[in-house]
């Protein structure tokens, strides 16, 4: 079986970034709509908190009741610094079914954290954060890794990394960036990863410039998107989910290749274009990811 | 001899699909001025009509006199399909000059593409289509097989596979298919292949908007454009020809270039400014596929 | 030591490319403000002067009191031409800092560079100029090179070699380039490799236009800049500088960070949001460029 196709069956358009060590933003948890959320021991929680969060994290592993059924993933830190492996470690023993791995540069690097989870009897779904040009060069190596389930684009490490502006005007992505936002989707495509986008904007209120960009967001092929801030969350799952006009069509060429088939025929048409195999299986994804929305949301 | 360079002395600006199971399609076939034509079995032939369509192709091959001395190429169905390899033999025994191979994803693929060839003892030349992620991140090592000599980008199944939308706007490719044009286009420069792109707009009505896109490809490097709708042909290889300008640009530049050299000048200058080799050999190209078009229009 | 930091300790924002043959260029050289000047053997050189250049050259390199102590690199001509060899030996011999070379397309012929250097016992830092497509499609393997330390991105070679248009309007460079540049920029990044861009604008004259395309740059992340032609040097000092806010800012941010860590906080804040140590260390390069400017031109 191909472990990349994990988490296929799930609804996962909006992830949202709980900064669990504040109060006031951790109360409001229940009320947010996101498919999957990030329990993260990494850059939302300061030097001071890492292990308090690390407790908080892997009791909630344990008893993920406060997050009403929803998916959740967990980010410890990278490897490379002094709090990485006793968080992997942690998300192992508590059997995380998700771990999100921030900051990667290399294969060895997935090799090692791979390894530790292994040592823990843990076969979590790994999501790649790609955010440091290492990764971006070497993503067809690093995303083949078995584990590895979806790949989210980071531009805000990546911009620190590299000297590339975050915007280019309010709602856009500096086009330097366009490069490894496409390796980022052609390598998930490639290999059967999920494709998870950042919403990114200037102006935190602009919802209507948040819509634009998570509209491009999808335009380049991405299904999910991480925001770290709760307003974008329903936005983000309207534009993530099939359109009523997607879901006629995908019924309509369905039915119309279905009937074709049961009919004997080898050639289906319809409004006048041959129907390929292709579109077929496409207008059944679309579906299929229709009728899971529709019940996650009943 | 480079394999490669073959085709360097034909005049290939347009490409046409056509649609060999369509009547009254094939019917205007003699009256659409591409320069290559591509007889397919692929995506424009049902599956009922498959066999029939394999079957006329081969007698195109062997008789080719319905298209007027115009160069042609045969699309066989993939290998993964249940008819790639009965296509592949029929156009290998028949002796086609010119293969375009459709959805690779694998350099196993055109060795095993190559192997089928050789067993007829045909060599053809080799166009790929660039339309799956797996053939764009592989790119390199795809595109330097012996026997391939063009790449076509195919926006359509790419997008299907990827899900990047074909259009932002009317007349404009995605942005989101930049790296992966761009990365075709270089591979071509790189390993000396014909660059071929497609003519793709929303509205197939608007020759305007369509100029454009075709203005747009030119700009990025391609010589080539394929068309599966017969206005836009013309236009096609008039955008692909030197205009009359860099024809004129050319003819001085090379003049002046071979007078210096003939007087023993060692450093030659045009309008003020040194002359380079590289400008040379690329204003002796433009006027060479100046002539070759010539010739052709005669 | 990892060589690629080399020159990590120098202003090098703006590099004038010298045509070391033409007098009254020559004569304004004093006067002009660039950090590095490039001698150049290469294009600007036309052959029958390639000997006397590189005369002249080898001159400068051994008594550069002409250049005011402002850095200078060699340009040789590339190895395949017939002038390559003797120009890198010439370098070698006269112990050139720092070499700057064109055209490359291969691993093998930056070791076969190196080869050279090293049998005249010289190890000057190598910046590469990307401007051929191999160059491109291989430019991790060529820039992780031992000695490389910077990567100028080469437009003008480049659109003659791949045909892709130099300009999309007035000042900005065709969106074709846009994978190039980008690859250049994370490439630099991954190898801790200097990224220089070039100035390239349709017209001379328009120094507004020449700022925006330098703006361009640097959103894009590089961080030096090549001119060919002496008005826009002062223009790139004060693009490449870090701005009064950016001083300003990475001043608080180190000393909020610093103060934090004396009293033992573990978590620092700055107006409301947690400092990283990447931010830190991200402010700390900004402060040292700054001072870095400030002591060139005290």
């Amino acid at each position: 079986m191909n472990q990349n196709t994990r988490g296929h069956d799930k609804v996962r358009r909006s992830y949202f970034e709980v900064p669990i060590m504040v109060e006031n933003k951790w109360a409001k948890v229940p009320s947010i709509d996101a498919d999957v959320f990030m329990l993260d021991m990494e850059d939302s929680t300061p030097p001071n908190l890492k292990t308090e969060a690390r407790g908080r994290i892997v009791e909630l592993i344990r008893d993920p009741g406060y997050l009403g059924g929803r998916e959740f993933m967990v980010r410890p830190n990278n490897l490379d610094t002094e709090w990485g492996r006793a968080d992997l470690e942690a998300a192992a023993k508590a059997k995380a079914p998700l771990v999100i791995y921030p900051k990667v540069r290399s294969v060895d690097e997935i090799r090692e954290v791979r390894r530790i989870l292994d040592d823990h009897g843990s076969a979590p779904e790994i999501i790649l954060i790609v955010e440091t040009p290492q990764a971006v060069l070497q993503l067809e190596a690093i995303a083949s890794c078995p584990g590895v389930t979806g790949l989210l684009f980071g531009p805000g490490d990546l911009s620190m990394e590299t000297g590339i502006s975050l915007f280019n005007g309010p709602t856009e992505f500096s086009e330097g960036f366009l490069y490894a936002r496409s390796k980022t989707l052609l390598v998930c495509r490639a290999y059967g990863l999920q494709p998870i986008d950042a919403v990114f904007t200037a102006d935190l209120k602009d919802l209507d410039g948040m819509r634009r960009a998570m509209e491009g967001s999808r335009r380049m092929g991405f299904t999910g998107l991480m925001s770290f801030y709760p307003p974008p969350v329903p936005l983000i799952n309207e534009v993530m989910s099939p359109s009523a006009d997607e879901i006629q069509w995908s019924q309509r060429l369905v039915e119309t290749y279905r009937k074709g088939r049961d009919q004997g025929l080898a050639a289906i048409s319809l409004d006048g274009k041959w129907v390929t195999v292709h579109q077929y299986a496409t207008a059944q994804e679309t579906l299929r990811r229709a009728e899971l929305i529709a019940g996650r949301t009943a």
